[in-house]
């Protein structure tokens, strides 16, 4: 594996947080292992590290998340670092400004970190190719190519329940086809050693080259959920159902949703996963996700451990050189 | 007085502050205590006190009130808590998630309080039925209900100036009806002890069951103003002006518009209040609210630390334990 | 020159920076000084002074403009101040409350700082006419009367790269009519003693009294440019292009459009500035934009430091009395 990718300096560390795709098995367990030990700070009585105090993080939003922003917002605060958040509907792009000439003033404030979301695939990478050297660009979701942050939340979340990551096998439901956040979890299952990862949709939402990510399709629920460990729930986007590439949502419910009774083909210590927000009785049966087996919100607890994690990591860099 | 209501923490302290309505009276005068400790710092060179550090305070807004959440963002800023402000109407709830998940999601990311605005009678309620142990919601207004620290602040307006409530009489005037503001006022007026409450304002804007409030009711103004001790003036909401329920502006303004001329009616040193914004000319004259009797501002700045004082008791309250 | 103006408090102090014109020589180099203490606090790893700790300010936008706010937000907090963003379109104003109204309640919150952005000139003088002894007001742009932290960030920037203004040629280029940013330049560089200002642009954006300023109109661009040291772009509103003032934007670039070939004509070591957000092609060349006498971004950068040296002057009068 080339380590000459963008992602990483010319020291070899990690600076920017793009992809999964390109990382190699040990930076995601360095990820996994830093969020471990910030993992605690949640419960502390003042939730804050000095660890990132004096940098500056600006939010760049192209596309609106007050989900994904505000964890990004608590992980940066939570470092006692200064965040900016940058709707850009509302910014001077609507002057005509071009977006490299945006990031070329956030870069001459001395920003330290630009979190990206976007609705375009490559819009991150494209960022992280232009910026100044002092800048780390961290992919907060860009079109339908990749999600990583959550890809990495959701491993801590599986290595947490299920230890190692060699003997498991885990299902993945729903869109594949237009889910950012399945490419990456594809992505990091497959780096960090599990043998069998599966996908599960109907044939409109598995993309034809499936296989060639590394994964086994499956069209029929039960097949696909037979002896999982792990059960990764997708949200389907309710603008899908308006094209011709579903039937009703009741259809989909009964073929792809997670019931108690289908949950019972897979093993007894299965996770349950979503990434949230959860459509109830689309994809998943109330009783499910809020169920014994359901993992859904030690994910977003999670998540603010992970992001602090590739935060600090990003720009701890700095600090050591 | 039953302590066992859902406000309380089962060891009997403070845990949300929903409505006065059931409140002990040593309640209030703890938060007029701890109010009175605050109320110098803004005053000091750093308005700054280290007690909530560390501390997540969510801003749910769920109707937009610019004044009020800068209240409440500032004051939490002066205790040093991390304060996200959440606008609901841009955030997820627009990809149809439940209310219930939202709230589980701010959960997770370890919140310590949520501060609820909501047009809705008892939204701030049954938020506070359903939240986490670890979470504290404060009312902020919810739809005609109550707005419990808007209430508080009036109180300790009134015993700044009054120094005593058991022997005040306080009018009330205006769209008593649909005002959160009144009804808060009544109960803590009520509670403690002040001896005479009276409302004032046309029939069409006083509830039929007024009495039961524990206030006497009065139509004309001269009658309701004579030889109280405390004035406040309600604002009249301009909508409730296009239905049948009112004459013209200035037809309110003559018979129930305060002016230099009536407020003579009260005592000589009586003092008025508003919660805002006021309506010049509407409800209240500008030479008055203006004048050596109003005591308009003084609420906004108590407003401060009232809820300074709230804030810290209902969070102060898991650093004990 | 008279000292008694509404800028500075009754012990001569700067409390208020609302326009350069009135301002004396002494303390423009005052400003320009301190900023330089700041300068360097953009580059260190805590990029945080706690010099403003636990101070109130307030960014009034009237007028929304991301960029600007931004560099106020940030450096107010690497001040260390708390800062609110209250844009005022969102705000109760749309309750019918009266700008007064509103100012006497921040002011009632105990706010130090109001930094105020309005599109009608004089905004920022009139409020700040109006507001209590506490405050201090910042204009960050009033209609097309004046910018004065956009003058000193760009003062900054011409001192160092030419160490003196006392033998300098300055051209600045473009719709000097509308421009608040080219009045607040003009002022500064008058003041600080500059022998030549020149104003460059066609008849219809060039005001009739412009000789009034001080300055040398011209009307040839290439006449305008001629061993010039200094050469000011400014933004040209594309709103402007749709009325009977400007051809189209081809022949505008054509005739006053900044080019590699026409920078020749100044000296050889002049710098090329621009206030942004640049439109390429249209008031400047790409090549010239990015090219190596352009500083453009080092003006963005400067602004925070300028900016921060404004704020603790304006606020540090009060911590010393």
């Amino acid at each position: 594996m080339k380590q000459s990718n963008i992602q990483f300096d010319n020291t070899g560390k990690l600076r920017h947080f793009l992809t999964i795709e390109d990382l190699p098995k040990q930076t995601l367990i360095d990820i996994l292992d830093t969020a471990e030990n910030f993992s605690t700070v949640g419960t502390q009585r003042a939730k804050k590290v000095p660890l990132l105090r004096g940098k500056t993080i600006v939010n760049l939003f192209f596309e609106a998340s007050t989900r994904t922003r505000t964890t990004f917002e608590l992980a940066a605060k939570r470092l006692s670092a200064d965040v900016l958040n940058i709707n850009i509907n509302t910014s001077s792009t609507s002057k005509g400004e071009s977006l490299l000439d945006m990031l070329r003033n956030f870069e001459a404030m001395h920003s330290d970190m630009f979190i990206v979301r976007h609705n375009q695939s490559g819009a991150a990478h494209f960022i992280a190719e232009h910026v100044a050297p002092h800048i780390s660009v961290i992919n907060a979701g860009d079109g339908s190519h990749a999600h990583p942050t959550q890809g990495m939340l959701d491993m801590f979340t599986i290595r947490r329940h299920k230890k190692e990551f060699h003997n498991l096998r885990v299902a993945i439901i729903g869109d594949i086809m237009h889910s950012r956040v399945a490419r990456s979890q594809i992505h990091a299952l497959n780096r960090l050693g599990v043998p069998e990862v599966r996908v599960v949709g109907p044939h409109t939402l598995i993309p034809r080259d499936a296989n060639a990510l590394g994964v086994h399709v499956f069209h029929d629920l039960r097949e696909g959920l037979k002896d999982v460990d792990v059960i990764i729930m997708l949200r389907l986007q309710r603008e899908r159902m308006q094209g011709a590439m579903l039937p009703s949502e009741a259809e989909y419910f009964s073929q792809y949703g997670l019931t108690e009774e289908k949950i019972r083909i897979a093993k007894p210590d299965a996770i349950v996963m979503h990434p949230g927000p959860i459509n109830r009785g689309v994809e998943i049966e109330s009783s499910v996700a809020d169920g014994p087996q359901s993992v859904i919100l030690e994910q977003v607890t999670n998540g603010i451990a992970v992001r602090m994690a590739i935060m600090s990591i990003a720009l701890g860099r700095k600090q050591e050189s």
